[in-house]
């Protein structure tokens, strides 16, 4: 056996390919990644078959739903549920782990499955 | 709609009461609490139905296993494979995010499920 900590300050900091999942771990059947942006804004979009945990480990960026728009910083998580359209808008560097059951699809990679575990 | 961004420090500095577990969100079919300690060293326990994930987010604790201990700081996370014993060694103050399926069975209760949701 062989458990191992992850600290994920650490982990954000050995991140420096921009927009690439780095899975850090994987709960049940929920996955853990850090992404890097720093410019980003993507479509409207919904998961159906996850909520979707976003937790602010650096930097900042706005979430968009369709009647309102949160603000996110260092520390701040937020749940979208299934379902729910959002897009992320991304306009200065974040660093951010995203919690989703896996094989969630990634709407900037449309058609693609960007973790198969 | 209402959905509202959780800060982890915010939320665990209003964490007053010890051992008391405080509900901040749920994703799919987990749910997210936060606990407070000082002192408690709980007896080796599994929870044969879920992985759990340990995320300090102030103060220091030990988690040991069969066959080896891991020191927890601030912004380390670990999780505990389903089925895989454990148990908490709590000998300073401590503030953890727990992040498990509802209905994972809290050693500390035993007998008693704390969130039903």
């Amino acid at each position: 056996m062989n458990i191992e900590k992850v600290n994920i300050y650490e982990a954000a900091h050995g991140v420096t390919e921009m927009l690439k999942y780095e899975k850090i771990g994987h709960l049940n059947d929920h996955m853990l990644n850090i992404i890097k942006s720093e410019q980003r804004t993507l479509d409207f979009h919904t998961h159906e078959e996850s909520d979707e945990m976003f937790f602010i480990i650096q930097g900042k960026m706005e979430l968009e739903f369709e009647d309102q728009s949160v603000a996110l910083g260092p520390g701040d998580f937020i749940i979208v549920p299934k379902g729910t359209l959002h897009r992320p808008v991304i306009t200065e560097p974040v660093t951010v782990l995203l919690i989703e059951k896996s094989g969630t699809l990634n709407k900037g990679n449309t058609g693609g499955v960007y973790e198969n575990s």
